[in-house]
């Protein structure tokens, strides 16, 4: 059985503590991973009005870190250690849509990947691996 | 509907002309992506007994060009441009099994992922994300 | 020899008509590289008081773009394929610097690498790899 | 002062102990990276005369093992975690020279990169980035 140790909803109170800027919504969240959604606005837009590729890796990154929240509980001090992106469609202005699937939950390394989707297109946009190390004295709390 | 270019047979033999030393076997293959299996052996593990990363690497490169050639037929200029692989799992030694998805087929780069299965072990063992560039002048011929 | 298409001067003027928000500054720019610097604030850091993830990906990926555009022209239409990025250092509130690397100029794909330096430490804190796509109707004008 | 823990023939001999397929050979060894040469042949090439992909990886993957026995001393258990290439220029059938940098040589983590060259040409052929992984209770001997 999969059990969530932290709601979308524990989760997006405790990131707006530690990420005051953080403007996506967690739409669903267990252990295996998490999915994002992000409106994306002028801000977020490269000329020729594609998003920004360093948009799509904060969403991706995020989106990463709320999968390892969702399976290990608060774990701040987790940080990434490698990314690797993919960015093999043009994403339309609108909104974003992250999903996160943890690969291995390790007691040092999690290792996971993440799809990006478009508004308005069925296929991804971009795919991302990404590595997080965990503190050794991590204490998973909730 | 998804259409296969190729059968796994005919991809099969199509490799045994090009890689003489080519040891996996496709099981699957369509046009979004495609399984090989390799039975693993001495020459494949490290001290230790688990199996070697390059074993896993031509593995993933394998499966990703089986893939693109169940996709597009015939390409033998393809070329891989850029590999990314996070090994997160000890292989056990026996057969390996690799998973891989087309995320992108494009006219001039493909872009894909590989999950990399070891015989006994539930989990993925290593994940794989493969560009290959497609030259100009490529005829898909079938 | 080595020739600059352009300068440092022209291509930062040539930026900041099609990147408004790019507040990074060209300290320098050959066939073979480009340096540049980034005073970072309070929307650069996270908690913690480090320098956010996204904010050394955008600048190696301007690096790297000003390092196309210093051995090319201008290519406004060249875009990010592959980005991948270690983070191994804590990078200090204060300057960065970025210094991009050219390893290939093709006709359709240019890679090089990027090494990002914090204000107060001598080691770097990140390497990132980058693959750009150069669009094949690309004229290079100057 | 750069102080080598050991030398290259101390670390050639090692590693033919725990790699006896491993036939490369190591022509420069220090505390800030490794460089190795290998011989390719039949084995090695692929259909049209180029050096194949899993070559380059292992011989890339060898040479930051190196790199960080020269660095740590003997440390029989670290593994490679990432491993990311980019392949840009068709190397020829002949001498591989592969020199390896240190990024970061951390207590639990290290980070290099590698570039790949072929005799007869004077740029790289590929550029690779490693993560190894050390282990915990790892003894730096020597």
């Amino acid at each position: 059985m999969t059990v969530t140790t932290l709601t979308p909803n524990q989760v997006q109170t405790y990131l707006a503590e530690i990420f005051p800027q953080f403007d996506a919504t967690i739409t669903h969240i267990d252990r295996d991973g998490a999915t994002l959604e992000l409106p994306t606005n002028e801000r977020h837009l490269r000329p020729g009005g594609t998003v920004s590729g360093p948009t799509l890796m904060a969403l991706a990154d995020a989106a990463m870190y709320v999968a390892i929240l969702g399976n290990l509980g608060k774990v701040a001090l987790a940080v990434t250690t490698n990314l690797n992106i993919n960015f093999y469609r043009k994403p339309l202005p609108g909104r974003l849509r992250a999903e996160a699937r943890i690969l291995k939950m390790g007691a040092r390394l999690a290792v996971g990947d993440v799809l990006i989707y478009s508004e308005g297109l069925d296929d991804s946009v971009a795919h991302v691996t990404l590595t997080y190390s965990i503190p050794p004295n991590s204490e998973a709390t909730d």
